[in-house]
């Protein structure tokens, strides 16, 4: 048992470090660039180690980007509408320094080449986004006539371009502060007025200290 | 003098066969998949022609992008608000029949492969939205406390998002739709009620009869 479990840990590892080593070469060189064999290597891993893990480069990737939403995890707890804004603010800054994170930005703009329209990051998003919403109906912050899946489509929308011509106007440097715009001017539209005053947009929202 | 504007009106055909012909190749393969000879082969014209015209991929690719702009006339006469809805129902409408368009669309994710920073596609968005919403505050359709620069950059931004999510999840079929929706949700924070109510959203007003 204990032989075994040190093997199943060993299998962890492994596959953890094939998607980070996946998530950078995908970042720097986008899917097409990328090849199985140069994700092999970037890990110090054989061929054979890759393919016992991950039938082909197109399951990799589409396991960065399923992987998107567990690694943004908001550094302060929070519920409701203060909940969407924090994990919009926590991708927003976690875009700088998680590899994975950034793949997922930039493999979700070729994700026809290896995804199913079924299984995409954007409905994920959408999916969590739009729960956060009603469960902000639901505490009454957000009016009830809002449509929750039609807003968590429009925030979900403007991240993706904000973070895409972010990215050619400053390197992603402007982000953060594109998401905060974004909410200030969405959230009169739907949230009552003590809760637009109540939520909070600092940097504390999206990085730990 | 006859003779020269006959070769000038030559010249013009000659660069739009070319703007035709690399935006189908652009849309078909991307701009890292275009090439060159593809492109002056679709035109039915020599590499020598297309040189004459055109440096590089890189220039012709530029052209294509910044050409959006003017290539989106909304077929009703609008002003202010009436008129920022109308460029963006037009656009979302036109990208399914116009292929420079669609090109500019597609090659908008790989502008950091041939653009300059300050010369984007998004830019030119944002300022011509931008002086709509102006004169929508001039014409105290939209509250002059609202920021006309931040929301132009939301309205580009989610429209780059949507463009990209119903590519992918319904090959820009519901575009129109999410364009809508969009400004269903935005309109109540930033206009004054009476425009709201006034602001048409049909299919007449981003297609020809």
């Amino acid at each position: 048992m204990a032989k075994r479990a040190v093997k199943q840990e060993r299998a962890v590892r492994t596959r953890e470090a094939l998607v980070q080593a996946g998530a950078e070469v995908f970042g720097e060189l986008g899917f097409a660039g990328a090849s199985v064999s140069k994700i092999a290597d970037r890990a110090g891993l054989t061929l054979g180690a890759m393919y016992f893990h991950f039938k082909s480069k197109e399951e990799l990737a589409r396991e960065i980007v399923l992987a998107q939403p567990e690694r943004v995890k908001p550094p302060r707890d929070s519920e409701g509408l203060q909940h969407a804004l924090d994990i919009t603010l926590t991708w927003a800054y976690g875009l700088a320094d998680d590899a994975v994170l950034y793949a997922g930005a930039r493999l979700v703009l070729e994700q026809d080449q290896f995804g199913a329209a079924e299984e995409n990051s954007h409905r994920q998003w959408t999916d969590i986004l739009a729960s956060d919403l009603r469960t902000a109906q639901a505490r009454r912050e957000v009016r009830k006539t809002a449509d929750a899946d039609a807003l968590a489509r429009l925030i979900v929308n403007a991240c993706t371009g904000a973070q895409m011509h972010s990215s050619i106007e400053s390197g992603r440097a402007d982000l953060p502060q594109r998401i905060e715009e974004m909410w200030r001017i969405v959230l009169p539209s739907i949230a009552v007025p003590s809760a637009v005053a109540r939520m909070e947009f600092g940097q504390d929202r999206g990085t730990r200290d």
